[in-house]
Parts: structure tokens; C-alpha cells; sequence
């Protein structure tokens, strides 16, 4: 006769019944892994009247939360409920009564995450939070464990799909940002505010979790850059794959040393870069490790099952240590101190599009800029323009690698340069091989 | 003041010395994850007497087995001296005397991991194997932790550096598989006897791995029919991307309700599949679990220290878990009977390389043929063929799924048939969406 797991769910919506659809269908599997009949004590709901989509028979929906976390019974919290103030106050009192959590939330595990883990560690509990990262991609546990021992050096990810799908319609079909979006909306992969995720601030969630991991530092979310895809064109698009480079919104960490440097921005990523073939909602995140070299973890970013499989994932490890009799948890303190690399040391080579003045001395003053900062042009087409205003052309530069702080002259410098007559966009340029 | 574990290794070969360096030079980043100071104790070595690269001082090099099995202080045995017998012997011998055991052989877990996982279980002893598939790629830990509960319906994956580096080349420069493994073999890509890799060995070994894992099954290496690359030419490979697909080397185990087939063969993968664009080196194992859908894991397949990272990852496992105080371990028996696909229920798409006679009637016959097998056609081409024993067409067929009794029936009568000058190539098509 198999032991029992009472188990709180906090929340009932589109994750939360996923997680209630594998422990029903696949009962027999997590019971068999763990040694351990896992199930649904309570769940805390807005409404314990409302008909449910699944079933919750031999479970109570209590409206009251105090009804899951004051039940003595009730080992393990999942919060699947979103929000924020309110998650991270359950959250804090499920560790206080010595609970261990289960959560999808990213923008409290981002926000507070610090203070939670803290805390976790404090009453010797499980936090997991593998869901709040790339949905079914079980990339936090690949990095955490699956690389433990290793220094990580670099972690690029795609880790929203709403702005892949987009950037990815954007170019096959060579339509514009404000059209693919309405698409998107009506197709599901966007929300009718999709500020969060065009802006980058769910990339950048994401990006903060992931390197507060993987560099063991007390990352916090304001410590990310970020710019969205609001800006992108096909233009630009088509220019990049001219060159061999594919446009994508990327969530960067990366360390040097000792210092780190987190961003979310578009960028240019070379064809044979594993991330450029990532194409629609699909998310994949990219992992360097100074032992390891290259990695990338592939899958489903979001949706009811994929995300309710990370938090089953998590509940089976705790359920197994709970069988094994293990005391405590590993949850541990950041090994390093923050610390933020500056302008003058955060490196990357930029794609700047320019259009100029077609007139000799027109490329003698570019190139003259470009060398007096020490910028050297990795790449460099030009064309002639069909404009009303006389003879100009368009310029398209790669540069070598160079500092951002060099870079930010020159973009000041060509913004105020006679010869210049608009700088069209600039990205970065990031998935070289790693030095 | 932290606590210790000593460690006995099994061998210093490439992946022994790449342990021995990432013990070192991340003594600092494990000691913080484990709460424990981990350090090698005694390795068994050829030669003890030899001058090694990397640092063994406070280490103790034996050439007598017993010195590391038999030493109470050894909890946790690392056995990476390669090998069948002998290693299986030390394995069984160490969990008998109720020491963890972390392991890299490919072989001994293809060959016995039935028996030894039995032996791990009964003895209340960790039995980890991360390294023996795909190198530094977590995937075991990923598709037995990350997708817990799930229920794996398919496994894909291009597990043996060697063939996709000669594929890969035989692709780019249009060049014969002869000359490719040539410099293969100089480049340090491919072995001086390369048959274990080029035949399919290798991968049908790490295949057997994953399937016994993800289908909870005691499946072994002779279920896996195996076919290696030697036949594959780049004429072939030149078909196949006008038809939009990459040729790979996969190994793939495929579960249909409760049976499953298993097999490594050169196979078209369409070209948006995650796997087509794996290149060179590197290894990739796509998953398709019925709730986390498509999820895929790459990285570098082998390598001293890529190899050594997974070693370190189990090694930080049954570490974190001695300090939790965790008694036993969660190595579990199958769940499930294994059953075995027979030819009527192996589904798959075919492609199909004939050179016919040009003559009118020609493809009637052929039409006939599938149409009496109830096999429709996805793709067809035909071209004429400048041949000097009279007018002939070259046919390439993609079939829709069939089952590999139909397929062989079909086959059969190709070569026999009058119109048929040849069949020049077939092989199976994967990678379409999971029904």
C-alpha cells in the first residue's frame, strides 16, 4: 500500500487544471516514480461553485485561503494563481509553516525571488519554480543539475513566444509588426495587451531567474536592459538574412570574470547559431558552460500542459525526497556578489543601417569615425538609393567586436554627422563562438 | 567546517582526467552546492607509476581494484575505465558493498543496465549514467526529472558525433562517404576502426538507454535493428533537400499505445524539424511526451570534459542527497511489460529511388503496385535519365505512413518487377507531427 501526498493548489485556471489532468491521467506513472499516491487535497478558487473542466471529485475548492495553507496535512503548495502581492505573501506563509512550494510564477520569483529563497532556505523547504521559465522546457533543472559543477558563461534565450511568433511571421511573410500582431491576437499567441511581451519585460523575468541560477548572484529584475520588438521591420529583417543572420528577441546574460551584463533586446544571430532555427511560439534557451561548451534546451514555452509538466516535474522531486527521508533542502545562498559590468566593459559587435549622401568623401568621414573609437567593420554592404532628395545610398556595417561605450559615440556621432541622413536602426550582434 | 566525500574513479583516461579537472577547478561552486567537500580518494589507474596531465596530488593511484572497491571511506564509485566485463564485475561489486555507483559505459548500462539497475535497487544505491548518452547533454536527467509524469510517446535523437560530422560534410561539399570518413579519422572525428559508429552500434546502444528509461521498459540492445550510413551516398542527400529533408543517422524509439519499436537507421527528417539542423559534432535528442509536446535537448555528444561535466552533475546528485540524509535511492523497477511493434504495426513514411524503363505503361505498373498495397503518394518526381541501355527515368516517391509489412511487399516486388531497371535507395521519412 503506497504512501499518500496531500497537495494545495493555489489557483484553478489554465495551469492549474493541467495539473490537475496529469495527476489524474498519469497517475500510475508518478505513483510508480515515486513510490507515493499523489494528490489534489484542496484547491483555493474564486469561485467553488463555478463548473470545472476538470475533474475535481475527492478534491475541496475552498474560496478561503487559509482553508490550504493552515491544513497541517498539506505538505506541498503549487501556486499556479499568478499575481503578484498576493503569491508572494501564500507563498511566504506555505514556507513559514514549513510547506514546500511548487510555483509558475515568474514575474514574484523575478521580483521577489531573493526574499522567497531566503526564506525557503530558512525553514528548510523546497522552492521550485521550473514552470516560471520556458514552460515545458525543463531548462532550469538542465542548468541547475544537469550542469551543476560547471561555471556558466553565457545563457541566451528565446523565452517568449508571442514575440517569436511574431518576428517569425514577420519574416516568412514579409508583413508588418502591426499586422502579425493583430494575427497573433486572433490566433491566440497574443494577448489583447501584449505590452508584457512585445516590450521584453516577460523575457526579462525570465533572464533574471535564470542568471540569478546560473551565476549564483542576487540578480535582480531592474539590474536587466531592456527594449522590445515594437521597432523591428521586415526591412531590417531581410537585410539580416542577406548577411546570413537571423532577428530575434533575446534574453542575454553574460559573465566575464567576475562581472555580468543582462539585457533583452532584438538581435542578430548568425544562421548556424542552434537559436536561429527556433522558429514561431516555440521557446529555447542557450547555455554556455565554461566545461560543458554549448548546449540548448528546446520546447513548448507556455500552454496548459507543457507548463503543468515543469510543475509536476517539481513535485515529483520533492515527493521523492520526502520518500527518501531527506531533512532540508539544497536551496542555497548566491556564491558571488553582484556585480555589473559597465559600458566600457559589456562587448558586442552591432549591425548599424545608415542611409548617407551619395558624394565622394561620404565613406572617408564613416570610416574615419570608425577608427578614431578602434572599430573595425566585420561586415559592410552598400547600395544606391532611390530617393527624391537627390543621389544617397544605403549603408549596412557589422562591426568587430567593441564596447558599448565606443559604440554609443559613434551612434552620436552618425546621428549628428552632415553625410549622414538618418541612422535606420542598429542592433546587436550576439551567438559568436564564445572566447 | 564542510563535510567530506571521498570518491574512488575507475579508470584516468580522457573522461577521468576531465573529472579530476572540473573537481579542481570548480572545487568552490560544487562545495557550495553540496554543503560537502567532494574529492577523489583513490583511482584505479594501468599504470600507476605514469606521468599524468592533470593533478593527482593527495590522490592515491592503484593498480589493484580491491584498494577502491574495498575501502569503507569510498561511498561513491565513478567508474569510467570503459570496457564490458571488467567494469560490469566492479559495478555489481561496488553497489553489493552499498557504494553509489556513477557511470559512463555506454556498453556495460546497453548490455546489463537491466541487472545492474536491479542490483542499484536492492542494494539502496544510486546507479546514474547522464554521460553514457550524448555526452555533456543533460538528457536523462531531463526526460526522467524534467518530464516526470509525462508519458513518452516518441524518441528521436542523432546520438553519435561521428556519422553526423561525416553526414554533414558528405552534404555541404557534395563529397563520397569514403573520402569524408578519411579525414574524419584525421581530424579526430572518427576512430581508426570506425565501425561501432558507422554501422549504428554506438547509437543503438545509447537508443536501448534512453527507451528503457522513457518507456519504462526492460528493453535491450538486440531489440534495437540496426543500419548504419555506409550506404548513403550524397546523390541521395541531394534528393532529399529538393524535397525539403535533411538524411540523418537517428536512433528512434516510438511507443504506440503499450508496444514500441525501436531502431537506428539513416533516416529523412523534414527540414523545419528541430533535429534537421544539428550539424557536425554535435548530438540532439528530440522527446515528444503527450503533455509537454515537442521538447529537444543538444549539445556536445562526447569530449573529455563535456563528458566529465554529466559524471560531476550525477556525482552533485548523490552528494546533495547523502547530506539531505536521504536513505535508499528512487532507482525504480519497469512499470511496464516490454511489447514489441511486429511489421503490420511499425508505421512510417518511405522514400523510394527507382530507375525505370521509359516506356508507356511504366507508371501504371507502378501505381498499381501501391494502389494494391493501399499506399498513396506524399511527393513524387521523375526525371528522364541519360543512360546508355535505352530511354529511362529516374522516380523518387515519398510515400504517406504505411506499415513496414506493406512497405516490404512493395519493395519485394520493385525488384522483381520488368519496368523497374533498379532500385537505387530507400530509407524511412520521420519527424512528421505526433498524432
Amino acid at each position: 500500500m503506497a504512501q499518500k501526498a496531500a497537495v494545495g493548489i493555489l489557483g484553478l485556471g489554465t495551469v492549474g487544471s493541467g495539473v490537475i489532468r496529469i495527476l489524474e491521467d498519469h497517475r500510475q506513472e508518478l505513483t510508480h516514480q515515486t513510490g507515493c499516491e499523489i494528490y489534489a487535497k484542496k484547491i483555493l478558487v474564486q469561485d467553488a461553485s463555478k463548473q470545472r473542466s476538470v475533474n475535481v471529485e475527492g478534491t475541496t475548492l475552498t474560496e478561503n485561503a487559509a482553508d490550504v495553507l493552515q491544513d497541517p496535512e498539506i505538505q506541498i503548495v503549487i501556486e499556479v494563481m499568478g499575481g503578484i502581492e498576493e503569491s508572494r505573501n501564500y507563498i511566504l506563509q506555505s514556507l513559514q509553516s514549513k510547506k514546500h512550494v511548487i510555483t509558475a510564477n515568474k514575474d514574484v520569483m523575478a521580483l521577489h525571488g531573493t526574499e522567497l529563497l531566503q526564506a525557503a532556505e530558512e525553514n528548510g523547504c523546497w522552492l521550485l519554480y521550473e514552470a516560471s521559465v520556458a514552460g515545458g522546457i525543463p531548462v532550469i533543472r538542465g542548468m541547475t543539475e544537469g550542469l551543476a559543477g560547471d561555471r556558466i558563461s553565457r545563457i541566451m534565450g528565446i523565452m517568449n513566444g508571442t514575440t517569436n511568433y511574431i518576428l517569425t511571421k514577420m519574416f516568412q511573410d514579409e508583413r508588418d509588426y502591426d499586422e502579425v500582431l493583430v494575427e497573433a491576437q486572433e490566433l491566440g499567441f497574443a494577448e489583447s495587451d501584449p505590452t508584457s511581451d512585445v516590450d521584453g519585460l516577460d523575457a526579462a523575468r525570465k533572464i533574471a531567474i535564470l542568471a540569478r541560477l546560473g551565476f549564483s548572484m542576487n540578480v535582480e529584475l531592474e539590474d536587466v536592459e531592456v527594449e522590445g520588438i515594437r521597432g523591428v521591420t521586415t526591412e531590417d529583417m531581410q537585410y539580416c538574412a542577406q548577411l546570413g543572420y537571423s532577428l530575434k528577441l533575446i534574453g542575454l546574460a553574460k559573465r566575464v570574470e567576475d562581472r555580468i551584463e543582462l539585457t533583452v533586446q532584438p538581435m542578430l544571430i548568425p544562421n548556424d547559431h542552434p537559436l536561429a532555427s527556433v522558429q514561431d511560439e516555440y521557446n529555447a534557451v542557450y547555455i554556455h558552460g565554461e566545461a560543458v561548451g554549448e548546449t540548448m534546451f528546446y520546447g513548448p514555452g507556455a500552454g496548459s500542459l507543457p507548463t503543468a509538466t515543469a510543475i509536476v516535474s517539481d513535485l515529483t522531486a520533492v515527493v521523492k525526497n520526502m520518500m527518501l527521508g531527506a531533512v532540508g533542502s539544497t536551496v542555497s545562498k548566491p556564491l558571488h556578489t553582484k556585480a555589473l559590468q559597465n559600458n566600457e566593459e559589456v562587448e558586442s559587435k552591432y549591425f548599424i543601417r545608415l542611409h548617407v549622401k551619395d558624394q565622394t568623401g561620404t565613406f572617408d568621414d564613416l570610416s574615419s569615425l570608425f577608427k578614431k573609437e578602434d572599430v573595425g567593420f566585420d561586415k559592410l554592404q552598400q547600395w544606391p538609393l532611390e530617393e527624391e532628395n537627390g543621389a544617397a545610398s544605403e549603408v549596412v556595417i557589422i562591426t568587430h567586436s567593441t564596447n558599448r561605450a565606443a559604440y554609443e559615440r559613434i551612434y552620436h556621432e552618425l546621428e549628428n554627422m552632415d553625410v549622414v541622413i538618418d541612422v535606420k536602426s542598429t542592433y546587436r550582434v550576439e551567438g559568436g563562438k564564445v572566447s
